[in-house]
């Protein structure tokens, strides 16, 4: 046996998110071990590099599995690629050491939220933007707060599993907002994120840029450990997640 | 009254191309002409530059209309985009003379053609590409096959409707051929276009950069003014009207 290491995008619209749930198969991780197990004629158990809610998309998730040595991680690229549907799409595959682990190896990763704030819809774009005309959102501001969010610190104000028992300490290295054409986009780099962290971290910034919060209230929000402190949920839509470093 | 020219983009996947049909209300010009008809409160008949197949996209359509002088460019704007379904947009809209028309006063149309040649799918745009990757393209023969399209032809050979009993005459002022990170785009400058031609005149590109027929072939499928001739008609997912200008 041995271990392969693919790089995955998807168009998350029409799945239940990238992890295996009991109650139904349409899920991202899913669909991949299922075109896996078919061409071995035994079940492949899939690692993702960590799960994407429903609605979600990926430019370039990771994961890994073991499989016979005499595939190919050419066939592997192709096979999978000629039998996943239409929305998700093998961008690489390579061999990798025994001990990489998509999850355990992951250094950090690279999220991408974008938010239109133009009142002329973008219809190509559509399914991949959050649209958020209410007022206008100032960006300054949000550089400001987004300041006060990077380091190593305790997220839970920003977890959205409320039974989450685990530590909620993590470190965000970079967060870079940029104004687009018909917009703002916010790029996030960390060695991991909370279920909704993401989103709710979004939706915090996104009622910092409007005025509905100050800039400094992030370090009462950060201290205080509590969900009801932060933002809103920015809506799965505007969310991908862009690269795994390992 | 007064005359509006409204710039529209529009995702065609689920549509039955632009043009208000007998037996079907879901066209372009049938959503257009329904919301603004609503918003006036009697029928607004919709001039659009020229139809748009089944399934082809639009990233800047042109329509005119005439309405009464109180509605202002800018309310029929907000209100075309409040209401209009979310793969139709409205991008601008403004004051036109009153002897404009969007067929009739049309200079030259540009249509894009993307192909996608790579055997690793771009999940994000699969839905305005077409995937070809049966043989390699040369775009050096298809670039010598384009010169000999350019100019005034009767493009007869090129005609999808074989019904088609008016002058097949047309200029063709620019054909670009271009090599993109995943596959080949062709745009199309002409002063007008028959039914399917860019699609027509796509399919025998493709079938002379696959090696199938050789660049000077053009000038005889032109000359023979028989659509046997030419290659086979591309699908309309990879086309987009782009502009038309005035």
């Amino acid at each position: 046996m041995k271990k392969i290491k693919i790089t995955i995008a998807y168009d998350g619209s029409r799945y239940n998110g990238w992890q295996i749930q009991r109650s139904t198969d349409n899920t991202i991780q899913g669909k991949i071990s299922a075109v896996l197990s078919r061409m071995c004629g035994h079940m492949v158990e899939v690692q993702g590099s960590g799960r994407t809610d429903a609605g979600v998309h990926a430019l370039g998730q990771a994961a890994s599995f073991e499989i016979e040595e005499s595939w190919s991680a050419d066939h592997i690229l192709k096979y999978l690629n000629q039998y996943l549907p239409e929305d998700i799409a093998v961008l690489s595959a390579e061999d990798a050491p025994d001990d990489f682990h998509a999850r355990f190896s992951a250094k950090s990763k690279t999220y991408s939220y974008r938010i239109h704030t133009s009142s002329i819809p973008n219809v190509f774009e559509r399914k991949y933007v959050y649209t958020y005309t209410d007022k206008p959102l100032n960006t300054g501001r949000m550089r400001q707060a987004a300041t006060l969010l990077l380091g190593t610190h305790d997220y839970k104000a920003f977890c959205g599993n409320p039974q989450f028992k685990k530590s909620s300490i993590r470190t965000i290295m970079d967060i870079r907002i940029e104004e687009t054409e018909s917009g703002i986009t916010i790029s996030y780099t960390g060695d991991g994120f909370l279920q909704n962290m993401v989103r709710i971290i979004t939706g915090t910034l996104i009622e910092v840029g409007n005025g509905s919060l100050s800039p400094a209230m992030i370090t009462e929000i950060i201290e205080s450990r509590d969900r009801k402190m932060a933002g809103f949920t920015a809506p799965p839509q505007g969310l991908a997640l862009v690269r795994v470093e390992y």
